[in-house]
Formats: C-alpha cells, structure tokens, sequence
C-alpha cells in the first residue's frame, strides 16, 4: 500500500544522498509560478542620506554599517509576490506572532560586490547564490522565486547604494538576501506569508593585515549537522547551535571549531568549507574537500577553489569523505602540506594548528605569506578576478 | 597541553549525555547575575479592547488569536535587563540586520492557563516551562534570568488579560515566553541585545471532539534532531526543517511523522513525545516512552504522564531507548495495547497507526473512547487535574 512511500518525498533524501561536485552546474533560476519581476521594482530614494563610515578595516567591521536602502518584496499565498521595492533603510514591523521568531522559518545568502578597474561595480557568482537561497527556501516551505529577477533587483540595489560600495583594496560590499515567514499565527506549518529582503553592508578586509592562519579545535561534543538534516541548506536555524560552542573554544585560544560527525567524518570549520593540500601515500599532491554529502554547505568558494585548481592541472583535486583520524595521521607523517578554509566572508582561511583529543597539531604554513603556498597563490587569484581589470565568467559588471 | 579541554564546555556534552527522568526534579529557577524582577514591572492598560471571537473550536484554532495585552523585557549587554513592561499587544519594530531573523538566536516556551472552579485562572507547571526556557536560553547563549520572577511577571498578563481566558471545558489560554536575539549587526556571535516578549492566546480544544487518533508515518529520509545537536532544548530552528516534511506526509494521508535516527531510534512524533502502552515478552503489562538522551524534547506533559502512571504502580513504567524494529515486532505479535503521544496543545494524542517502510501497521484503541484505555484514562486525570476544583501541586491558582 505504501509501495515507493519515499518517492513521495519531493526533497532531498539526505540519509543516502551525495551530491555530485556539479552543485552549480546547472543554475536553473526558474520558478515555476508567477514571480515578482524586476521591471516592476520600483525605487523610493531616501531623503536622509546616512554618514558613511571612514574605510578603516577596524571600523568597517563585517555587518555593522548598513547602506541607504534596502530592497523588499512580500509575499502571500494569495496574493503572491508583490512588486519590488528599493526603499529607504527602515526596521521592520513584525507580528509577535511571526512564525520567523518562533519556528526559525528563515534562510539567507552572504555574496559580495566588488569595486573594479574603471569604478564599475562587479558581483561574483551572484547567480550561485540565487540558486541556492531557491534551494533553502524550498526546503523550509517557503516561497520559490525566479533567481534571474532576484539578482536584476540586486543589481538595482547596488546601483542605487553604489556610493557604499568602497574602492581600496581588499574591502567591499556585502549584500545579504533574506527570506522570513511572517504568517501571523503561531501554529508550525507552511507560513502563508513572506518577506524577501535584500541588506548591503560595505566590509574592510576580513583580517587586516591581509591573510592570517587560525587555530581550529575538532569539537567532539556538539554537532553543526548529521545526515537526515538541513546542514545543506543556508538556513537560520544552523547557526545559533554554534554561537556557544564558538564562544567555549575562543575561551581556550581557538579561533573557530571544526565540524565532525561523532565517528570523525569531517565537515566544516566555522562557517568556512575545509581544504586538504597533502600528498598522499604514494607521494602524490592531491587537494582534498569533504564531499557534499547534504550535511554540508555547497560553498561557492568552496566551487570556485575546485573548479580553479582542477584547471591548473597540477595535482589531484579530490572530494570525498574524510576522516578526522586521517587528517591527524597526514600531518603527524609529515604528509600534510597545508589546511585552509574558504567562505565569502574570508575568501581564503589558511589554518595553522588543529586541536583533537586533548592534543594540538601544529600545520605549515609560510610565516612570511602568513598562509601556504597553494593558499596564498588561490588567494591572490581570487582577488584579481573579484577585483582586477579582466573579464571573467564569474563576474558580472553592472 | 589541553589535557581535560572536553571540561571547558559548560554546555552538555550530548555524544554521551544521557538526562536522568528526573529532568524536571531540582527546578533550579534563579540566575547568577541580575535579573528583571516582577515588582519593577509597569503595566499599560490598552484603550482600544479587541472583539473576542466566539468560544468555537473552528474558529478558536490555535495560534490564530492575540489578546489585548503582551509583557515584553529587552536586555542589553552593557545595561542588563529592563523593567518588566505590560503593554498593549502591539508589532515590534526589528531592525533587518537583528540575528533572530538570520541564524535563529531565539527560543520559546508553550504553556496554558486553564480557567478552575469558582472563576479561578490556575496555570499548569508554569516553572517547568520557566526552567526549560532558561536552558534553551542559555545554550543559545541569550541571556539568562529569574525563572520564578518570569512567572509572577506572567501571573500578572494572565490577570490582566482574564477575560480572554475562555470557561469553557477543553478551552484554554496558551502562553508563548519568546526570548529573541536582537543584535542589529550581521556577525554570527553572542547578541548583545535581547528581547524577551509574552503573547497569550486564547484556544479551543485540539480536537472538538475531544479525543482523536492519528496516523504517523516513519520517516526515513529525514531526522529531527542527532546526538550532539539541540534537539533537547526548546529552540527556533528545530521546527522549520519539519514544515515540509509534514506537508509531504500529509499529502499521503498521515497526520504527523514520527522521527528516528537512521539506525531505527525512536524519538518523537511531530511536536509530541511518543508512549508505548504494551506486554513485554514475559506477558508484563509496561509503558514505554524513549528516554530522554539530548535528542529529544524534555516534555513536561511526558514527565507529568511519568509521575502519574508511576503513581498509579499498576504497571511498569520505562525510560529507555525504543528501536522502530521493537516497535512493529509488538504490534504485530499482538502485543503492542496502545501507543499515543504528549504535548501541551494536545495533552494525549492516541495513535490508530504507524507506516513503515512501504507498510501501514494498525492500532488498537476503543473506537468508542477514540482512545485506548490508558490514554483515555490519563486525558481524563489531566483535564481534572488542569481544570477540577481540587487543589494539586501541579496547579497554582492566581
């Protein structure tokens, strides 16, 4: 009677499921009921233009200042999408009953926008991003939308804001999309209602000084995510679990923790996926990433560093599963070349010692580069093609 | 070097924690530094009173009414707590960049006051509620406060909005202590502003017809929650990711899933704790419910049905790990007598069958009672006990 039960599941099945490292390979931005549209939107400039803050990497932290405008567009089940607003930065009026400050009905993406040669303002992967707030806020039941329109909107917001968007090197302009469920009742179902925001903050570099390595402690205590779950998806309720245990390693002079499953399957580090560069037992490189196994983030750094390095052909690039005790046994045999982490807020992340088991493990690094080899030279590349004066595929000038 | 580093958590260390049923045994309610106190509480009475909607369990759904009044008490790291304040209900202005709306910093509560003999409002094991609530508070690192001083704070709301207390059987007044991140800044940290708010609803009983069965479905693609995860504490994000796994099961004619880990452990069924009412091997009359390992929400129905059923000394009564293989292995050899669930909305919510794995296996229960006997009997001692004109310790009338 229940034959192909599962098959009824229109979601992921996460206990078994393996994404390909084709994550982003197919960007279908469509929806496939009405969506707002970008030539809807319309624009109210604010009257009251905001000081803006000097570009001090030490003021211009990551999400203090926000820019003159924001952009937002509701929804309801029976209204659908409304039209597109840019309007002046205001705080929201929300419903106590609001299922997004209940049940944590919420997902959002982190991209940025870069000043470039010739004062144009450049998104990276802006489309990555659209894609896979599509894929969270789906699983989360709430509205799906057309990505392509999402980002034309986006693109509007940065123009209107472009005077926030800075022009030294290393800094720029980080744009937060959010989806909240605003159904104002406080039962745990599909929220009737929606709002879609769009926040830009103009960010310093992410250290100071360029690029500076981590010290990261395995946490054997809590988890971030296990197979089953939503560690796939960027949704809200995947980071309040790991404020406290961020806070209890920083205590003992870790910066951020790694993520493992219980039997030492690696996953994350802070809210950076986690790169490899060793030899292996045969004496070959080979660059090693946590496969996308659902239970972690599908990183759009995380794709470009694998894209980037299978392109230079030097050395195995390798997603799999990877164990902790694998990882402790390639640096203690001198295997180990170097660890990093990638995410939009740092880029690269280079690491310089991991704690497990009551033991550090100190990682090489180059003291000069303040990172490794490999990690300086992806980090140096990233940044020419965020910030330099050529094309790329992964840009879009606006 | 970092010899006993697994002791500088100060939070469970849920791999290994096993709770004790004695969860709710020492209700430690006080804080260690300052917190609000309900004599400093202001109270602002509403001049524009809300209809009433009629006492119909149609239209008096749950979740779907606010009352003239909420208590709200916002806490900032530099100031501490403010003064308790009763104000009209009213939205809440949040500002876009607040943490409750992007990493669901925020925690909740769900309990209901109950109108008694003689037109007294009499709360149920409202400091349970206060002393879980401070748990999840504290795991997500929002601040802590008074327990009991939250209680009294709240008296004071269920006094002030009486009226909205319905009188008749079944009907109840819910309450909702919500504690929100927040910090108007991106970072993924400890906020340093919180908002603790009360809304109280008035609603109709869960089934108008008293008691209902329902069918469950096993799922097996999707978990709840996993060792070393929050799935113990009362916090947001435990709930979005099991929206659309209702709307799928629902779609295929259940009511609710039942979650398990991969390996078959039985957790919880929707937002209820699970009771098996069987015969063991030996022909041993015994309730079972999953023991409370970190993954699964400390109810405080579930430890009121485990003291009274204890109470009652007629059968065995076991805490311990129940595998979905145990399970069918007792309904079909005839020796499962009843199963159903616990929950502040439902009170007890019989169970007329399960679907596992492509198979759907029934229930017994009196089609008379629309219950089994047990759950039928322990309904009838909990709407006594909430809403009788005998005194219990359980009850307090204010």
């Amino acid at each position: 009677m229940l034959r192909n039960i599962s098959k009824v599941f229109t979601y992921q099945t996460p206990f078994k499921q393996i994404y390909s490292f084709s994550y982003y390979a197919n960007l279908d931005l469509s929806c496939p009921y009405p969506s707002f549209q970008s030539r809807d939107l319309t624009i109210t400039h604010t009257m009251h233009y905001i000081t803006k803050p000097p570009c001090d990497p030490k003021i211009m932290t990551f999400g203090a200042f926000h820019t003159d405008h924001l952009l937002e567009i509701d929804w309801s089940e029976k209204m659908g999408w409304s039209r597109p607003q840019i309007v002046p930065f205001k705080s929201f009026s929300i419903h106590p009953f609001a299922a997004c400050l209940h049940y944590a009905i919420e997902c959002f993406e982190g991209a940025k926008a870069y000043r470039g040669a010739n004062n144009t303002i450049r998104t990276f992967r802006l489309n990555c991003n659209m894609y896979r707030m599509k894929q969270s806020a789906k699983r989360l039941s709430l509205p799906d939308f057309d990505g392509a329109e999402l980002q034309r909107c986006i693109e509007q917001l940065l123009k209107v804001d472009r005077d926030w968007i800075p022009d030294r090197p290393g800094f720029s302009c980080y744009i937060r999309p959010t989806l909240i469920a605003t159904e104002e009742a406080l039962g745990v179902r599909a929220s009737s209602r929606a709002r879609l925001f769009v926040v830009l903050c103009p960010v310093g570099p992410y250290f100071p000084s360029g690029l500076k390595p981590v010290r990261v402690f395995c946490n054997t205590s809590t988890i971030r995510s296990a197979p089953g779950g939503v560690g796939g998806y960027k949704v809200a309720g995947n980071y309040a679990p790991t404020v406290l245990p961020l806070k209890e390693v920083q205590k003992i002079g870790f910066h951020q923790n790694l993520w493992m499953l219980p039997d030492g399957l690696v996953q994350e580090m802070g809210v950076c996926n986690l790169f490899f560069f060793q030899k292996n037992e045969k004496g070959e490189k080979e660059l090693v990433t946590p496969m996308l196994d659902g239970t972690i983030l599908p990183g759009i750094m995380r794709d470009s560093i694998l894209e980037i390095t299978r392109g230079m052909g030097k050395f195995k690039v390798i997603e799999k599963k990877v164990y902790i005790q694998e990882v402790i046994e390639s640096i203690e045999s001198g295997r180990m070349i170097e660890m990093f982490g990638s995410g939009t807020a740092v880029s690269i992340q280079p690491i310089e010692a991991i704690g497990y088991n009551d033991k550090i493990y100190e990682v090489k690094y180059d003291t000069k580069l303040n990172a490794g080899e490999l990690s300086h030279e992806l980090f140096d590349l990233l940044t020419k093609i965020q910030t330099g004066a050529e094309d790329h595929k992964w840009i879009k000038s606006i």
